[in-house]
Formats: C-alpha cells, sequence, structure tokens
C-alpha cells in the first residue's frame, strides 16, 4: 500500500472535492471529529492515534498514475482539468487542533478540529476517521485492562487476531498509551520504541521428542529471558519436569485451563523449590472481566497477555466517530453550519474543550464552548498541532504519551474509573453554543420552508 | 510500515527461530492453519487473503538495521551469530497448500498448510494468521449481507471504522469476494479492480446556504452519477426540492431516521413524478438484520451501503484462527504431533479436505483425511499455491474469485444459507486419521508418565 496515496479516502470525499474545486468554494471550512456516544460499559475514552494522521497529512499526494485512473473513473466523466491539476499538486495548507495523545475525554468533545480550504479538509475525513478512532478504541480498552490488572502487567499478544498486520501494530502502539507494559509485536517495539515480549509457543514442545528436552534447550539459549509454557500436554508434569532438571527460568506461563487454580498450585510449587523469584504468567482468550475474576479468586499470577480482546476490543469493535462540518468562512463573513436530522444532531461553531478540576486536582466537569470563549478555571485541552499544513510541536516520545494517561487516569474520579462505572461525567456546552444551536435551528428551518413552499 | 519485513511477528516467532537454528534442526515442519470453531451465527466460512499472504511470503525480508534491532534486543544476548546470519539470508524456501479463495469452508479443515524448514515455517505463524483469519471473517460477514439484501446490490461503506485505513482496503477486497457489488474505498478500487461508489454526504449540504443550491450544482457537475442525500435537513422536503427543480439524479439515499417508511414515500413520490429509474439507496448504522427486516417491512430500496458492520464484522470482529505443529519430518523419518490440553485438541498429521456432493450438485459433506488418502467421490479442497518458495499458480483476477463464492453459495444446502442457520454441515474425520490422533495420544501420555516418574 502506498501509505500517503490520496486514494486513501471515500470516493464521496473526491466527488464533493470535485464539487467544491469546480464550483470555485475557496472558503475555509472548520471541521470537528467526535465521538457520538460513549461503546457499552465505557465511562471516558483514551485519545490515540494522532501521530499517524499527522504524519499522512503532512505528506498526503497524488501520483499521476492515480490521477489518471481518477480522469477514468465513470464518476468524473463531465469533471473538468481544474480539479485534477488541483489534484496533482495537491498538499494540505490548513490548521488543526487536536487533544494530545493518551488526553482522557468524553462524548461531544472534539478529538480533532481542521480549519483548511474545504476540499483539502473533505479529502482528509476518511483517513482521519479511521486512524483516529481505531487506536482510541484500542487505548480506551488497554485502559480497561490496566484497571483489572491492579498493578501487574499486561502485554498486548493480539497481532495474530487483529485486523490486518498493520493493523496489529498501531493496536500495540495504542495498548501501550492505554497502559499496557508492552506487545509481542517485534515491528511495532522497533518501530515506536515499545518493549517487546514472548519467548515459546506450545509448537516449540511439539516440534521436540520430549517435553524436558524442549524445556532445557530453550532455557540454556535463554538463560535470562525463558518463559516456560506449562501446558502444553499437562501443567502439573510439566511444573515437576523443570524442577526435577533444574531449568530455573525467569517465568512459567499458563495459556489453558483453570488458570485461577492453576497459578496458585504453581506458584506453591515453585515457592517450596525456593524459586519466589520465578513469576507465573496468564494467557489465553483473557479480557478485563477475566483479569479482574482471576485476581478475585486468589490467582497467584504476576503478568497478562491478552490478544484478541485487546486488539480488536472485541466486545465493542467500533467508536461510533463522526467529522462533522462545524462553521464556513467566506469571503471574511463566518457561517457555522449544524445538522437537525433524526437524531444526529450536531452543534456549531468552532470549538474548544475547557476542563475544570477540583481542590484535590482531580477532573471534576468539562465544558464544550465555542474557541474564542474564555472559561476562567477552565484548562483548554485542544492544542493546536499544526499550522499551514507544517507541525507546530516535535513529535513526543510514545513513553511521553503513556505518562500523560496514566497521571490523567489518576485525576479521573475513582466511580469513573471502575470496569463498570457507577456515574457518568458531566459534560455541558456553554451558553453561547447552545444559543448558537438555537439560531441556526430557526435559520435552517426558515431557509427549509420557504423551499417547500 | 515496511510490508515485506520480517519484524511483522511476535517476539516469541523469532525466539523459537532462534533455537531450532541455533539447535541445528534441520527438519520440515508441517502447519495447518485452521478455524477452532464458527462465530457466533455462522455456518460456513469463505475463505479470503491468499493473496496477500503468499505476496508477503515470497517477498519476506530483513534489513540490516531490523537485525541490529534484534541483537540489540534482550532476549537475544546470548543468542550465537549463526541466528542472525540465518536472518540476514532469510528467505522462504517451503511448499505451500490452501483453499482458493472465494471457497466456502469448515471449523478445522485447513486454510492453508505450510511445509518448510521449522524456523521459516514458525516465523510466518504471526502474518498468516493476521492476514487470512482478518479477511475471512469480513467476506463471511459479506456473504450475510449478500444473503439478507436478496439480489439487491450491497456496498462496502466502512472503510472510516475499520481499524486503521489499510484495515478498511483489506476489508473492501474481502467483502468483495463475499458478494459485494463494490466499495466507497477509491485506493482498494485502484488496486483491485473494485467498482467504487459514493457521491455526496452531509457536509456538501451543510457547506452550502440553500439545500436547493446544493443539490442544482451536484447534479450539473455529475449528470449520471449523482446520488442525491435526502436527510440532511428533512427527506420529504428535500425531496420536492429536487422535484422542483427538475433535478433528476442517478439515486438519491437515506441515511436516516424510518428508512423503510421514507423509502416507500419517496419511491412513491418519484414513480408519481416519472422517475421511476431513479434508484433509492439507503445507509447507515445498517447490518443484516437491519437490510432483512427492512426488505420484510416492504422498504422500496434498490441498494444498501453497508460500514461499521460490515467493515468490523461488528457482532463477531474475531475468528478462533490457530496454526498448529502437524508433522515433523527429519532425517528421513515423519513423526506427527498433536495437542491435548484442556479443550484445545488438535488432530495430528498432514491433511487433505475432501467435498462430497449430492446428485444435485449440493455440498453434503466434507470428510478431513490425511494428505496421501484417496477418498473416491469426494473432490480435495487445498491446491498447491507454492513449491520451493515460489508461487506454483499465477494470481486469480479478484472478480474470479467472486465468482467463485457465489458459486459455491448456490450449492451451499438451502438451510445453511440462512442468516441463522437450521443445520449444521457435516464434516467428519477419516478412520486413519482417528486411528493416528489415539497412537499420539498414547504415545505422549507414555512419554509424560516417564518423565514425572
Amino acid at each position: 500500500m502506498r501509505e500517503h496515496s490520496g486514494l486513501l479516502t471515500d470516493l464521496y470525499e473526491l466527488t464533493m472535492a470535485a464539487g467544491y474545486v469546480e464550483h470555485g468554494f475557496a472558503g475555509r471550512a472548520t471541521f470537528e471529529l467526535f465521538v457520538r456516544h460513549l461503546p457499552p460499559r465505557r465511562s471516558y475514552l483514551v485519545a490515540a492515534g494522532l501521530e499517524q494522521a499527522l504524519d499522512y497529512i503532512a505528506h498526503v499526494s497524488f501520483t499521476s498514475e492515480e490521477i489518471a485512473y481518477l480522469r477514468g473513473h465513470p464518476a468524473f466523466a463531465q469533471v473538468g482539468p481544474r480539479f485534477f491539476d488541483f489534484l496533482a499538486s495537491f498538499r494540505f495548507h490548513g490548521d488543526i487542533w487536536a487533544l494530545p495523545e493518551g488526553t482522557i475525554f468524553f462524548p461531544g468533545e472534539p478529538l480533532l478540529r481542521v480549519k483548511a480550504p474545504i476540499a483539502e479538509a473533505q479529502i482528509l475525513e476518511t483517513y482521519l476517521l479511521s486512524t483516529l478512532s481505531f487506536q482510541t478504541l484500542i487505548a480506551t480498552k488497554a485502559a480497561r485492562l490496566y484497571t483489572a490488572a491492579q498493578g501487574r502487567s499486561v502485554i498486548e499478544f493480539g497481532t495474530r487476531r487483529a485486523h490486518s498486520i498493520g493493523s496489529g501494530v498501531l493496536a500495540a502502539r495504542a495498548a501501550y498509551i492505554g497502559g499496557c507494559q508492552g506487545t509481542s509485536n517485534v515491528y511495532a517495539g522497533h518501530a515506536f520504541g515499545i518493549p517487546t515480549y514472548g519467548t515459546q509457543a506450545h509448537s516449540w514442545i511439539m516440534a521436540q521428542e520430549s517435553e524436558a528436552e524442549a524445556f532445557r534447550r530453550f532455557v540454556e539459549l535463554f538463560p535470562n529471558h525463558a518463559v516456560l509454557l506449562l501446558d502444553t500436554y499437562d501443567v502439573r508434569a510439566a511444573v515437576e519436569t523443570i524442577l526435577a532438571a533444574k531449568l530455573k527460568p525467569r517465568a512459567v506461563r499458563l495459556d489453558s485451563g483453570d488458570l485461577a487454580a492453576d497459578s496458585i498450585w504453581v506458584r506453591r510449587r515453585l515457592d517450596a523449590a525456593g524459586w519466589q523469584d520465578v513469576q507465573v504468567f496468564a494467557s489465553g482468550d483473557l479480557d478485563e472481566d477475566r483479569v479482574a475474576e482471576l485476581l478475585a479468586r486468589g490467582a497467584q499470577i504476576d503478568g497478562f497477555g491478552v490478544g484478541t480482546a485487546l486488539s480488536t476490543s472485541s466486545d465493542a469493535p467500533a467508536l461510533g466517530v463522526v467529522y462533522k462540518l462545524a462553521e464556513m468562512e467566506e469571503s471574511g463573513a463566518v457561517r457555522v453550519a449544524a445538522k437537525f436530522s433524526h437524531a444526529k444532531a450536531t452543534y456549531p461553531g468552532s470549538k474548544q474543550v475547557f476542563r475544570f478540576a477540583d481542590a484535590q486536582g482531580k477532573f471534576a466537569r468539562d465544558v464544550i464552548a465555542l474557541d474564542d470563549e474564555h472559561l476562567p478555571g477552565g484548562t483548554p485541552l485542544l492544542v493546536q498541532v499544526m499550522h499551514a499544513g507544517q507541525p507546530t510541536l516535535p513529535q513526543e516520545p510514545l513513553g511521553r504519551l503513556r505518562v500523560r494517561f496514566l497521571d490523567s487516569f489518576q485525576r479521573l474520579p475513582e466511580p469513573l474509573r471502575r470496569l463498570d462505572a457507577a456515574e457518568t461525567y458531566p459534560v455541558r456546552h456553554s451558553a453561547r453554543l447552545e444559543a448558537m444551536l438555537g439560531q441556526v435551528r430557526e435559520r435552517v428551518s426558515r431557509a427549509s420552508s420557504r423551499t417547500t413552499r
């Protein structure tokens, strides 16, 4: 795949862009990307994916071969050369504001705001939605596992079940932001500097005549890193094999069976042998509920490997994220835009989110306001990340994004941190924004009644 | 992302490979990739993703910079130069058999079988699992939408909610194999020759002062392709606007509200105006149940745009696909391998799937057998696609894969085609395979009791 191809979008973004260019719409549009509703059982979201989104925006282009494809597309049969010239020299000239990655946020709050010539902003829609929604989904799921594990480590193991290999790489990144300690994905480790984990699978054992021999060879080759997998044939027999041969590993791993009971038995047996420093690691169809349940049952597990449930956010595999026109600026005049169709109304105007904390520094409430409002005591959350198509901030190290999440998480009121939150975080719109919504509703209703009369 | 990077794998594949190389395991292993169980409400699976898997296998490599990263990884601290030399000259030398894309198959049946030096076969595991499981998942979901739409067209619209942009491109490909008529994803259209669809979003309307003017400009620019979106403000007012201005489009689209009632009203109004050839298209949080329900309610809809539910297979976002060692061939001797841990037993031996049809040509039953068995009357489904690391077959055009699915679907017994199947397709193992499982079980149990005694 050509990573910065302008064709990485929906066809209608390009037909609309053709319409804007052909009709000479020079206006600058403000689009806002936000989540409509929390997925089931979520009480907050963790922003992620901005780095990939900005990298795309900074480099997106159309090759002559890609433009030739569009010229030959039946939809563009009547479109003149102006649009294809526009594509040939396409680059993004706009401004972008966004929530820094690792920020905890809520529905209705813009995760990203784009102000740019409307054709440019339109073409980016599809890429921005898929990039930000996916990583935000996974970072949010990781935060739930971080919660459930109560300080024990969680390693992201899900590349094999991710929605394509590239999705696995990005899931590893997002999971790390959301509190995971590392990943099994080597490419993500290399590309993003994430700690990587993993040692042996059942196939290592099965490929050899004897389990004892398979363990011995592994500990010899990886004296400080071997994590021996116990459940290929029989967990307790495997532990006895390791003890009898004095093959002290760094850790052992359970991947099936009754993880609570087996971990308690294994821990006791290792301790009795004086191997208190050998850790017990567990994996196998885990999710945050299984992790919480295992710990509630007294499981003696030091770390969890979580795959499918984390890397696909399997209980809530999509985020209802949208990219909506909020404002049009043309010939110096600003016109705000809103949509009122069934249950999908959007607020008009270019917005900022202000967060208010209580005396202890805990997050108390957010107010979504117009970006030129000043709300004393509130911290504005959206920061400018691009000006006239150029990044305005240096790229942050991934570790700092993870720390931002961990710090924010500590400031989230305790009832909201639970797997099933007891409260909803208070988010409201400013008085000016509410008034503006009413005005737009009235304007559109007048225009519409004129039309149908 | 470097598309053919050998680092696109889990760390444990590389530590095991290091173990095989350092211990001089020259044996050829057979690994089989199969699905353990059907996802909820599925009664069959549609194979997809082979082309991307084979492309990776044919080109996978490790750069010197990637090898330097591994050398510096603490896990490899004690690993000698032999393994890093192996990576530097890495290429795949093995043989591969697979189900052709578009084939309907069932749990337990190998979707792919690899026979190769064990370290090579091991390293590929993660990539193969993620690539084949994702596209198979989406092709299978598409088949359900194809079923529900009863001959009407279904267009894949889900890139924005896919798990990253690359996942969206591959979802478009898989959805087309599974019976969709096209996609909104332009890159997929260009790369794979899939028909692409889409014209305007709400933002086109909202960006302009008047809906009527927005419609007029669009129909002028796209006289044969305009699909006008009716629900930005008010569906019925929009239809009257279009009729009053005589802006005859190719189709209209409903994206929210009561799609059944609105489509009936719109159809009647268009027909009354003599616009019988203007199609009605629907979208907006659709899935196979919604499509079936709309048609059952008499909705007058000619085509459906389906996004999130299709491109994330949201009701079943992961496939329980595994890659298991079945056989080891070393110094001329063959040893079969199986695993018996809790509820996760696998059959040993290198396998083939034979499909038997009834007198009408409908699929009657499958038998999973050893690959050297001959079952008279059964058609072997796995075909060799790679020999000694080289593809053995020309790449098939995507349209042919779609036709293979559509043909197979017609041969699937009707009760299995329903959204909630009334039957389970019969798949059994050959007598030789059952006997072999018993023998391996006995061998491992003897070996294990020796160890623990």
